[in-house]
């Protein structure tokens, strides 16, 4: 472990951060967590922010101080870390399988109630496992049953499998049914706007028909949650969704940057970076020391936040820069180069630390809580 | 943190490891180590395995005790975990700039002499800067003058360059010119064996260019250290090479297994794979548990190691199987699932722990000593 190894102390100028780090502009994340806020409050929904982004307590509380519900989370090992770490309101929204994982999850919810803890079913052989579980355990967890509203890839594929599941969830005294998860992953980066809002409809009708074929057999629905930050003011105004999942938003990326505006719709700033150094250099070319390890390079490349440079190549602990016209800075030896991560969620699983920052000031240094909870 | 959960422990059946889980299979990686160990006695150079591969302690003795020479990292972090974890020559085979990362490497140097450190130089204002550092620190650093042989990435691009380098370090009391880094990166994943071969030959023409030219000035050469993977055979029998640096060896993965063998060099096997277990199914289509956060995508996403199913999709923490033919196993809700990673070096470093599995069965659970080392 090398933890003991901090890249900043609070203070520093964002010039003398170690690299590769990962950096937060304070002022932007408020921002970003701001327009959330007030845009979900506008339409009458609540806030779950997903935490799969960003892993960290420190934001964690930030977004419940702002008025989140809760968090989600993907995994036990994440739900662990947010639980223990005073969050009391932790949705896995995902299927936990497997009788070492199922239990830790009921441990988990035993340990820290009267905290909530809510999990995804799609299946009744799972659900009647988690109950057994559950019972010897003494736990309490809640359900939510997931509907595949587009995604092909978890979730029940119709209201009739919904139903079939919510009954015999109500008979668990141990399981409470709490309602449905319905998150349309694939409509989040559709670039254009409007087949981004037509695939968040199509989600959203998907999400209604079960919700009403539950509440037409007297089943409890009172929650319907879903949406990222691709789409989440579609779902907030589709008057079936009472609650959004959004987790990319308080941080950002190329990726989502790369969708097309809805003037309608609240925008986010870039408010996560990677740091690097210029550690070799000749004429036009810049070699970086940050790669692979330092930011994930599935949705391309971590792109240069400034002008007259772009990425030639990218190894698993360099990148090399080439100069494509005259503007934007002159680069040396030594010099920082900020980069915007392609994708925000596994570059910050790359990472020990987030090296907070307030007008190129570190303020603070935060732990990512969860890096590599993978289970 | 949550190092405290680990996968699996000594005795369980490889089936019970809680999943995503890194397995090593021992016997594979035995194997894999003895050849390369073999094939280098047979050569006559000397074997400096990359640890940046696999950043565990275990891995690393066990590649000291059949006989290596030392071990190559990248970062000066993961410098410190090796000479912490007793490694007595460690050689960072890249370029290190910035004060705070020079003085930390000098600091290293001193407090674990006699181990020796070694460090890449291609810039005279670095070489000054580091002699300057040693000599505040007490330290004593070894040299190696990076080479550019193909990869135009970092290292001095012609004989004369070498030189004037090489005649200032030896000026240093501090630091030891110990001779040449001359990887060719760009030559290990070259597809066919003409190609591959040619592009190993060309840097070595470079490396014994410039290694003649030190010669000629009377400068000391001793090592010319440099190959991976794919090529380490033909530096090894380049005449010019006196030490390889191969790390995929020991664990391999999918992206050095679509190279071209060459009949006349030892070939490796798979012996890292990614445990996954099937969290949703529903006919043909298969979800697991692993994905973006438990294995790299930059060489492709990891392949099942059956047959019968391939890669349909691969999200944050999700892989889509689909069946492609009634070949291979049935797959249920609950299997478990090997995947073969893309690229070993990124994928391992998303985890905490490597399973050591002999025959199906834990033997061991060792820790990614360096994960996350990326300062």
């Amino acid at each position: 472990m090398t933890l003991h190894w901090m890249p900043a102390q609070p203070g520093d100028a964002l010039s003398d951060v170690d690299t590769p780090a990962l950096i937060l502009d304070l002022d932007r994340f408020e921002t970003n967590l701001a327009r959330m806020m007030d845009a979900a409050r506008d339409a009458g929904v609540r806030v779950r922010p997903h935490a799969k982004s960003h892993k960290s307590l420190q934001i964690a509380h930030r977004q419940i101080d702002a008025g989140a519900v809760g968090l989600c989370c993907q995994k036990v090992g994440e739900a662990e870390v947010f639980l223990a770490g005073g969050i009391k309101d932790v949705l896995i929204t995902n299927e936990i399988v497997g009788e070492r994982k199922m239990r830790r999850l009921a441990q988990l919810a035993g340990m820290f109630a009267p905290a909530r803890v809510g999990v995804c079913i799609d299946d009744a052989s799972i659900l009647r496992q988690l109950a057994v579980i559950c019972d010897e355990e003494g736990a309490y967890v809640d359900v939510y049953i997931e509907v595949d509203v587009g995604q092909n890839r978890a979730g029940v594929q119709d209201a009739a499998a919904a139903v079939e599941l919510a009954r015999e969830t109500i008979t668990y005294p141990s399981l409470t049914l709490m309602g449905l998860q319905a998150y349309a992953g694939g409509a989040q980066h559709r670039r254009g706007v409007p087949e981004r809002k037509a695939a968040a409809m199509l989600a959203a009708q998907r999400a209604r028909e079960v919700r009403n074929a539950l509440r037409a057999e007297g089943l409890p629905c009172e929650i319907v949650t879903g949406g990222g930050t691709g789409t989440f003011m579609y779902e907030a105004w589709s008057d079936v969704y009472t609650e959004i999942q959004p987790g990319s938003f308080a941080l950002m990326d190329y990726d989502y940057a790369r969708n097309e505006s809805d003037p309608d719709v609240p925008q986010f700033e870039h408010a996560l970076f990677v740091l690097a150094t210029v550690m070799s250099l000749r004429g036009d070319r810049a070699t970086l020391d940050a790669g692979l390890k330092a930011f994930s390079t599935d949705s391309g490349p971590a792109q240069p936040a400034f002008e007259g440079w772009r990425v030639h190549g990218v190894s698993d602990e360099h990148t090399v820069l080439t100069r494509v016209d005259d503007e934007g800075p002159s680069i040396y030896l030594g010099a920082k180069a900020l980069l915007i991560p392609g994708h925000c969620d596994p570059t910050v699983n790359l990472h020990d630390w987030i090296v907070a920052v307030r007008k190129n000031r570190v303020e603070d240094v935060w732990c990512v809580d969860a890096r590599g909870a993978v289970f």
